[in-house]
């Protein structure tokens, strides 16, 4: 069989819609979602499937000290970097079936299909479950090299200890260092995910050719006027704290909407005094900003901050502006882009090109080795919700587009 | 001697200042603060302190069913329709020296001047200590008729029911009916009252001759649009209820400033599902706005309400606008504002008109007789708190004012 010419080798989607239907039952909750909170009981028991299930596809499965799961399915030349996919399979305290179990399940799958084939790509594959992606992110971290090395730091809010947790999973902490990967063992990481927004169902496209993760700046602005008594304090002798930031809030929303595939959001905002009769003399907001361009995240925030002050001097206040979390943006490779684009049009469906702003085990991959992740819709959009959907149709069209692209980067 | 020329008859001052400070150390806290809750044993220890005074002075003293401590200095004319001042004595949890206790202890300054040289008005004077003011009011309510008929609305923080509070304090429940006055009794009713606000200080002015206690109406505003992930949710297709909100914050802010001496407020806001990376779905915000005249309120809701339509229109929200509170406006009789602006000419002290943008017991007495207000400036405007302060020559000035216009009053 040529490979080449093989846009016929499709995965059995009966197969993959059952193993994800099967691994939902795994901690599924009565409305319909699924709670697998890294670390817990199910989670482990879901590990202890997937593990299976990569052993009987003929793979070699070893635990690294971070408790990532990697499945190693040989390729004919087993000495030359692998080509490798996977995601996570914790949960959100009520996630649906799909976020991370599917990109999961569908490595799994174009390994099976490849196993029963008996069919070998150059390359080996590697499926890999990583460790706790709803949380901290340790075992994508660990590989990148980027695992913060304070273990307090990964101390769970029941209390557990992260020498505790990782060894309830097979991994050990004070060896988290040889979990650090290299585009020597890794020679690309394509992660197949639900895109837990509404952009492909709106556009009518079946695949996204993700374009990178987005970069993500989070701060907290704070304004500070004065309390006063709402009835005895005249107007133009307030200093009013939620006046001015209801002027950052629209300065913000402003900037969101100038041309750009950036999103800026105030989604949290408390008030002080917060009683109806007095003046507000203090607020504290969020302000979250993701776009794929860094340089374009600079430059909002320079906008931002001329804002800011003009606001301070309008309405009588002090405004500002603490940084609280900086993630850079992590693009993924044309080539990889290109072979998802290309194994689309082998397999006619139709795409699109879209950034991802939600957070993935990708970005950290994309520290060490060169990355590409592929979308599948999420109707309406809904994630990290037991509604979250995406049909079998849909998922079994992600697994195609996933196997044809590890078959093209193998040919490179 | 000649009432009619007689501003020469000036209030005690050095006493006038032992009564207050003296009065001040009936639940003093260590910040220089007072708590005097009503019915506590702080109350109740000061008002029989005031009933001991009142006495000393020659006043026939009873209390009434509400617990409203009355103090009656004879008249000429004893069957004449009384001229009544008083305020309250009860104190916010951390308060200050002046709120309530100075109207009732220039009340009681201005009898003792006339007791100690042996004068009478045509018409008996009324020192009046109403109940709760600081809370809900009741004493003034029952004067005016105006109190609610179930007992559970006044049942108190604590659980302690109403009968209870005012048996503690010489009153009767069940009595109610029998503490509401009218015009037959009380010709007129002034009340001298520190500002709680910063118009005197700012304009320079000694006294403030009150217009009327303005209206006052309070709303709950409430957004509701959609919460979605911060990152995953393009800009065009979000449903921002806080995005929504800040506009409505502005609005209203915009109406406030409007010429006109209204204040328009927004106090209090609660965003949902206040987290930094979801699209706020839902916020409720208070609105409070205040006037003298209820035809300018309307006008200005009715502008309000023009302009929340145009703004859930605009970020595809909903926006609703509920009712909570509705006081109409009491305004101060112009030949009560007269006397008290003749006084402040005889005495040689500056004045200025303005209204009273807080609750007193006043707004209730304006329902059953002519009602007028006297105020002396705030420091800062500071009220309901420790550092509220009012110099000892302001309150003498403030008491003379009071003594002046009851003698005028009672030339009518």
């Amino acid at each position: 069989m040529n490979l080449i010419t093989a846009p016929q080798l499709l995965v059995n989607g009966d197969r993959l819609n059952q193993s994800i239907a099967r691994l939902a039952q795994i901690g599924s909750l009565p409305n319909g979602g699924v709670k697998r909170i890294a670390y817990s009981k199910e989670d482990i028991e879901a590990r202890n499937l997937v593990k299976h299930w990569m052993e009987t596809a003929q793979m070699q499965v070893r635990i690294d000290a971070a408790g990532n799961i990697i499945g190693k399915y040989l390729g004919k030349d087993p000495n030359a970097p692998a080509l490798a996919t996977g995601s996570h399979i914790d949960t959100v305290p009520c996630g649906g079936h799909y976020d991370g179990a599917y990109g999961v399940l569908a490595g799994l799958e174009a390994v099976r299909v490849l196993q029963e084939n008996e069919l070998q790509l150059n390359r080996s594959i590697e499926v890999i479950v990583f460790t706790d992606e709803e949380g901290s992110m340790i075992g994508s971290k660990a590989i990148s090299g980027r695992a913060i090395e304070d273990p307090n730091y990964y101390r769970r809010p029941d209390g557990t200890d992260i020498y505790t947790c990782l060894s309830k999973v097979g991994g050990n902490w004070n060896a988290l260092k040889q979990a650090r990967r290299s585009s020597r063992e890794i020679a690309a990481f394509v992660e197949l995910h639900v895109e837990q927004g509404p952009i492909l169902e709106s556009m009518g496209k079946q695949i996204g050719v993700v374009e990178g993760i987005v970069g993500q700046r989070r701060f907290t602005i704070t304004v500070k006027g004065s309390a006063n008594h709402a009835g005895t304090t005249p107007m133009q002798m307030r200093c009013d704290a939620l006046v001015a930031a209801a002027q950052v809030i629209l300065a913000v929303n402003r900037l969101g909407n100038t041309p750009g595939q950036q999103v800026a959001t105030v989604g949290k905002m408390e008030v002080r005094p917060n009683a109806a009769n007095v003046v507000p003399g203090w607020v504290e907001m969020s302000l979250d900003i993701r776009d794929l361009s860094s340089l374009h995240i600079d430059s909002l925030l320079e906008q931002l901050e001329i804002h800011l002050e003009e606001i301070a001097v309008a309405t009588n206040t002090q405004i500002r502006l603490n940084s609280c979390l900086h993630n850079e943006p992590a693009l993924a490779e044309p080539y990889i882009q290109q072979a998802i684009a290309q194994s689309c049009e082998a397999l006619k469906l139709s795409y699109t090109h879209l950034p991802s702003r939600a957070s993935h085990d990708a970005q950290e991959l994309a520290q060490i080795t060169d990355m590409g992740m592929i979308f599948v819709p999420s109707e309406q959009g809904i994630s990290h919700n037991a509604n979250e959907y995406t049909t079998p149709e849909q998922c079994i069209q992600g697994a195609n587009v996933l196997l044809q692209t590890l078959i093209q980067l193998d040919r490179r």
